[in-house]
């Protein structure tokens, strides 16, 4: 027999996926302008983090009218903690990508440094895949899913520390693109957090489905 | 008639001082040991951060009990939802002081750019303010304290933006400094993110005891 909490959380779930898309769609247009060197995709990143902003409010008030109506216990009331922090990653994961988009017009208008844009776009790629695949993960309870999205964060960072370096011994070589060369830096490190962010997320599903505790070096599998 | 979870309430409150204590301690000692350069003063960040990470686990567990056991509804639930988001807002600021620390341990090995020194060192010292002052905002419902953080936020942001550009001056000016000159920049990014996550907890702080909610853009009183 359905529960009437069984139609509830699936309704969060579904809410969960939504603010997913939003955030994906969002990461993905502000890199496609960096790209493209079109600056007016950008006014669409911040388009889409207003619906992230929305969709944070709804998703935060259905988890406390939930917990006020049904007293949930036990695995449910760890799963609607679950979606209160994954709400959280999320709107800050919107932050980052608006944080690109800020970052990204000052850098197209300056002289640009090119040779740095490909890793850039593989982080950004990964970063996209992690937030699906953290959100796939939570939605089937798919543990094995979630450990994965922990491995790929050590590509990110692999490819974040290659900017940096990269762009470092660009701005020795040529002092009049430092500023350039920081805000790819800043880009690389932006995705490097919305990577943490999708950690933090599949941390969470870990937890909601097993009880188990994975944050701060916890062991699992 | 004192309700027993206003016991449970008061300990959670205790709890999250507690932990607010080891993130301003944790803070100080990573500026004092960039500005008094000992070295060994990052190692003593590292030990308050695993006192942060348990604090984090310590308090998430209890509100999952409170949830759990009292059923809280009405403020009393908005309240231990706060704690949740603040206990979260609190560990990241713990990470970020880590971060400070790791960039730290890079800067003192390269030729200081002590001009900047002053700017961080401020930047600190109001971002302490800020983690104590809003969990002094939490702790006492005093929502006009909370408002006072929102405006100390745009002072961290002002002095970031000096050390940001007088930074890039400095690495134009000086193309063997671009490390240095990259280290300050991304400690002044970490202390602009302290503030950020205070400015979260004083909106937290709103919304538990007004019910309003302040986050993006939303107005208050």
């Amino acid at each position: 027999m359905e529960r009437a909490i069984d139609t509830l959380i699936e309704d969060l779930k579904k809410m969960i996926l939504l603010m997913g898309g939003h955030v994906e769609k969002s990461l993905a247009q502000a890199t496609a302008a960096l790209l493209s060197k079109d600056l007016s995709m950008f006014d669409g990143v911040h388009a889409i983090e207003k619906l992230v902003n929305e969709d944070h409010v709804k998703v935060d008030n259905a988890c406390m009218q939930l917990l006020a109506k049904q007293g949930p216990v036990a695995k449910d009331l760890r799963l609607i903690l679950s979606v209160i922090k994954i709400n959280n990653d999320l709107e800050r994961m919107g932050d980052q990508a608006v944080n690109i988009s800020y970052t990204g017009k000052d850098y197209l208008g300056r002289r640009p440094i090119p040779a740095q844009l490909g890793d850039i776009q593989k982080m950004s790629e990964i970063a996209g895949r992690m937030v699906k695949g953290s959100l796939d993960s939570f939605v089937r309870g798919d543990i094995e899913q979630a450990k994965q999205i922990l491995m790929m964060d050590d590509e990110v960072d692999h490819l974040k520390n290659k900017v940096f370096k990269d762009c470092l011994a660009h701005m020795k070589a040529h002092s009049e693109d430092v500023e350039a060369g920081l805000d790819l830096i800043l880009i690389a490190r932006n995705l490097e957090r919305l990577g943490d962010h999708a950690t933090n997320i599949a941390e969470d599903v870990i937890f909601a489905f097993t009880g188990k505790d994975v944050r701060h070096g916890g062991k699992f599998g």
